[in-house]
């Protein structure tokens, strides 16, 4: 590739590898290590060895307690004790809220008002101070970077920081160790992607640890920014008019630290329908038994909908996070 | 304890750890090793650290899986020629029919007419012959030891043999590893019980790693009898008009291989109502994110209705399969 990838986006230096591997030591023992998960019925269904890695069983219910964690163990003693503010459509808003709890230092989260109730409810049980706001017609990141002025407490973006993104990587080395331990190398890994931290992550640590894998962003059909993107090379945004039941996958575009990972790392972007979504969230309940919420399954959705050619082939899916209200899952499972 | 355990039944050696070291070694690779879960705001609920082990993510969605893998691959080249039967509820059904597929041999499956649809079809899709019979009218044990004897075939029995119980011991080797790497010691082990054979297997392994952790059966409540067989010191066996909806666990009466293994190994039996169950399987869906079935839940049903004390203690749950109905599974989460 004649491509000479950026080190560093207005002044932040982006991610390497080391990054994520420091990160590894820094939350080790504080997350889970989720398994690498296969169901002998589902393989023979596709024609190829699907290996799962589900998030949704990370604490919290999302891989988001990774990047929350990581970043919160970075923080200087004056930091912590001013304590951390995030916004979030409710995954990154309960790993902040856990991870804060666990190191003992106050929380502010903010999160839209139509984020899942089960979310909200989360996120003010681990105690934090939860404050909601409009997702069309107010800017979050404004509202977070005021309270973090007015308040002095340090910002912990949902995808675009170095520690954010470090965090997110270790999945990619858990799935490289695990794929080892298998004796099996996937040709191709598939992961679920709204601003894309949790993909720029892990792609960081599959380019060191498996190089040969192709490494896809999946996301939901009006909000696939990413993938539009890559193919123009140039930030593009979703249009504000968009909606998609994947309300963990929502960002308007790709993050600018995410983007230049993703860039250069990538083999591409894919997208999925509501309906491949729900389909996934069934496939997951039988023959995983895993409960993932509709963003938590793209992955899974653009394999099973035949969104990229596997016969034969070794390949990964992550599922990304698990928290969906038990509403929507009965009428996911009934339709 | 001056109790001295026989170390044979009917002229059959009892299983032993080092039975269930050599089934770990056979079985390697071939099953999934679960992870052990824990969702922060659970443990805040319960005053305690409750680490799950939640073997409905094994392959077939059961540990049964394991002691089927284990059996299949204890057979020599005459045996395995000639396939394996086996009869189940459901979860035997499914572990044994995929193990034999694994290994390429043929099997036959006596099931129960009234088994979840899930585990019929399952079963039937893992390429085995599956016979159905009447649970209340007819004896299975009778048909299976009828078609070994016709076909030559190897019975695979549900837990009263070595090889079942020490594959399903396994479960206990992880435990033990995994409680190492996080540095905790658990007080009390948790373990749903039908015919026993994942108990004692279970409390094998513990018994030589965790051995001071109180390892206890938990049951139905109208199938309660490994805890009534304990206090009495004799098999005592279930009520024939018995009812619960927690189809894989609804065994006779103890096993005769198994039932001195808990003797000499268990602290105590408990036992679980059906809304005791349903709340289990709701909390390990908003809080854990994995599908159980109704009777792999009763071990989780115990600890969150208070049947044993665990204030302050780090406790080990196994969730022992997920195989259920979409259907009632849905009925479940609205209730």
């Amino acid at each position: 590739m004649n491509f000479c990838p950026p080190t560093s986006v207005n002044g932040q230096r982006l991610p390497t590898i080391d990054d994520v591997r420091e990160a590894a030591q820094r939350i080790k023992g504080k997350t889970t290590v989720t398994p690498l998960l296969e169901a002998p019925l589902l393989n023979e269904r596709l024609g190829a060895r699907l290996l799962v890695k589900p998030e949704c069983l990370q604490k919290t219910g999302s891989f988001k307690y990774r990047g929350a964690t990581n970043s919160i163990a970075c923080l200087n003693d004056g930091q912590r004790k001013k304590g951390v503010v995030a916004f979030s459509s409710g995954n990154h808003a309960q790993g902040v809220a856990a991870a804060a709890r666990e190191a003992d230092i106050p929380a502010v989260i903010i999160m839209p008002k139509d984020a899942p109730a089960i979310k909200i409810a989360n996120t003010r049980a681990y105690g934090a101070e939860v404050i909601l706001y409009d997702r069309y017609s107010e800017d979050r990141e404004e509202i977070g970077i005021r309270i973090s002025e007015e308040r002095g407490s340090t910002l912990i973006k949902p995808y675009d920081a170095l520690p954010t993104i470090a965090g997110q990587g270790t999945i990619g080395l858990e799935i490289a160790d695990q794929c080892r331990d298998l004796g099996v190398t996937p040709s191709k890994v598939l992961i679920p992607c709204g601003g894309g931290g949790l993909v720029a992550g892990t792609a960081l640590a599959l380019n060191s640890e498996m190089p040969n894998a192709a490494v896809y962003a999946v996301e939901p059909e009006d909000f696939d920014d990413t993938a539009r993107s890559l193919k123009s090379g140039t930030r593009e945004g979703n249009a504000p008019s968009a909606r998609s039941y994947c309300d963990a996958l929502l960002s308007p575009m790709p993050g600018e630290m995410t983007f230049p990972i993703n860039q250069q790392l990538l083999a591409g972007g894919l997208s999925v329908s509501d309906e491949d979504v729900a389909h996934a969230m069934k496939v997951a309940f039988n023959d995983l038994k895993v409960v993932v919420e509709p963003g938590g399954s793209v992955a899974l959705a653009a394999l099973l909908s035949g969104k990229v050619d596997i016969q034969g082939e070794t390949v990964v899916a992550v599922l990304s996070g698990g928290n969906v209200d038990s509403e929507l899952y009965r009428r996911i499972l009934a339709e």
